[in-house]
């Protein structure tokens, strides 16, 4: 950790020649209001258009060169800037994502030009029948508060926010203590810290002293009631999603609710594929998920299938999901489960990216950040009762429903 | 190489813990006749369906037991299976599939049921802009030749599509002197041989003697005429492909395309990126791309945006084809291009299953399997001159216009 607040974790890896660097903000949609609806999203973009050293196509040439590759996302409750290289090329990598973070100078004319291209964007999301149903829900679940409105914004949002608004954004989010240097690969802790004293070093990132703002704990969000919502799209799919209230992220229960969710709908071994897909032929995709958040969670099954199997489809995931809630798993699926999840996780481990993610994300959002393991350890010890107790649990409140289509 | 004329190629990864197993088949949807159009894909997914030793639900549990990724995918002139376990589940993986695809038992009523998931399938690519206007493009390139047709079959075709004809596409194509076996990472040469010599034991897997296949050749194909198609959807957005041919898989200017390509539209610092997000904000999603087949090739843009956009798209699409056709590219970017791809490249050897991909596929398609460091050098060599003598010859050819929306 640097004095500003600034924290830096990364893990060395044995024989790798790639570097993943990622740098964690923890803001994110719920950190807005109705009239910055947007703007993290807004912000991920216009980060990219330049600073007084480098023009937006300087930033783009950069990482392009060494054939690097460079992104960025937005979450509910955090934002990622990240970039994979050869680990020589690591300074280019910091020097870049230092420079664009603290460094934007969110100029008039590339706001309104990344203006167009959200609204855009937002477009290409509402053409796409996952992003429309899984939007829905969000607004079943949490309506106009700050876990239900679109990552992206609102076309009536983007079009209105100003540039003050977001540089006002920018200032109170972009700070050391709320952000989180992760990196992984053919990486040298000491070094990284120097690269970022190096980069960072603009206006109060080294200057200052703060304690790190500490994971996110959310106001406690208002239980979540059920609901039903339709939004009638000449798709030839409908997409559905069933869900209910979930867990948050600290809960212990998560590593039992991983195993219970894998069982359920998370490989083509599990229950709701083989129901289905394997036996009924009702549906090409069809899955579960949990998604956490500080203080709340979502738990539910997401299936695409033609019209007119909609009825069936839906009856035969209640009919699972009584089953997965009454019964709990068998113990052959329970060591199944956690193989998948365990395998899953040490095959994971040889790639420089999902290690640098791991990390960061971890950092960012957990009190405290647990090794692979730990991780490993804590879903072994999932016991069949876990898993009832948990399942009854979520599947008994009450249910979400989210429909789109014709 | 087995005397049946099934081929091994594998490349052992120091300090890899992850194996990538892939088995290739040179059948595609270029294979097919009007009566099974669909049918490499069809048989792609009945063969999870179950052998005499494993149902659907074993081979899913196998896999899924330990973790590993396991999943297939057909394309025009082939189709692949693959597996990414830990190197000690390789013996599990080679089991799984040389059972799955040696012998698969193709039952009645699994046909049946997969039917109906790939009708399924067919609707979810219907509600995907981007699958509609590349089908679309492909149809205006090569009509209803073999290169034309969607590669999951129509309606039609998967309804009327029976068992028998299925089976003799099957006994038809999957033979071993039109197969390749890829490995990568913890893998040893001949302990992959002798996995093979015994999961792949079904009919004359091993008993016959056969040389290879070689690489397709195929016919020919007519010269692509020019051509225009729109199809009417109520999106939000408007997809929208430039084309004209390109050039077939095995022409020496595949690496001058591919630079070319870079400068044109591969990567956030490209001609195209620049001009139409970054400048004009016309588009979220813009960029160019090169598709090679056995006698034939593509080339185009593809670009999403708003509908009142789409004449400006086009016209400064338009103007920076003509100006690269007219002009080349600059040293710079041809410097920034190259390493943008050897960059990729290099970063693409740490994976298990990018290596084992390229060097499956290498194998079946091309007459010789360049290295890492031919493909480097190839690369390097690519001259100013080469550049611009394939922007000339491929962007002097008929345009191809593919547009889908409201």
């Amino acid at each position: 950790m640097l004095p500003s607040g600034l924290r830096i974790i990364t893990e060395q890896m044995a024989g790798a020649r790639s570097a993943s660097l990622g740098v964690w903000i923890g803001v994110g949609s719920r950190d807005e209001t109705a009239t910055t609806h947007g703007a993290s999203h807004f912000l991920e973009h216009l980060l990219f258009k330049g600073t007084d050293e480098r023009s937006a196509l300087d930033i783009s040439i950069a990482l392009d060169a060494v054939g690097g590759e460079f992104n960025a996302f937005t979450a509910k409750e955090y934002t990622c800037f990240h970039a994979r290289v050869l680990g020589e090329d690591l300074p280019l990598a910091v020097d870049v994502l230092g420079d664009m973070i603290t460094g934007s100078l969110l100029e008039a004319h590339d706001v309104d030009a990344e203006r167009d291209v959200i609204l855009d964007e937002i477009a290409m999301h509402e053409d796409d029948p996952d992003d429309v149903v899984q939007n829905l829900l969000a607004d079943l679940a949490w309506g106009s508060g700050p876990l239900g409105r679109p990552i992206a914004g609102t076309t009536a949002s983007i079009e209105s926010m100003t540039r003050a608004q977001i540089e006002r954004f920018y200032r109170k989010h972009y700070r050391p203590e709320n952000m989180v240097v992760s990196a992984a690969g053919a990486v040298d802790h000491a070094e990284v810290v120097k690269l970022v004293r190096r980069f960072f070093r603009r206006h109060d990132f080294l200057a200052g002293t703060a304690e790190p703002s500490g994971p996110r704990t959310g106001r406690r969000q208002p239980r979540i009631r059920g609901g039903e919502g339709r939004i009638s799209r000449p798709f030839e799919q409908v997409n559905v999603v069933l869900a209910a209230e979930g867990i948050p992220r600290d809960d212990d229960r998560r590593f039992a609710l991983g195993v219970l969710n894998t069982a359920l709908g998370g490989g083509t071994s599990s229950r709701l594929f083989q129901e289905v897909r394997e036996h009924r032929g009702l549906a090409y995709s069809v899955y579960s998920f949990a998604s956490h958040y500080a203080d709340s969670g979502l738990v539910g099954v997401a299936v695409g299938c033609l019209p007119d199997r909609l009825d069936e489809v839906l009856e035969v995931v209640r009919v699972e999901l009584s089953r997965i809630t009454a019964h709990g798993i068998t113990a052959e699926e329970l060591a199944r489960g956690k193989g998948q999840l365990i395998g899953g996780l040490v095959l994971g481990l040889e790639d420089s990216a999902s290690r640098m993610m791991r990390l960061g994300k971890a950092e960012l959002v957990y009190a405290d950040v647990l090794g692979i393991d730990e991780v490993m350890a804590r879903i072994d010890a999932v016991t069949l009762e876990d898993i009832r107790s948990v399942a009854t649990d979520v599947f008994g409140r009450p249910e979400l429903l989210a429909i789109v289509g014709p």
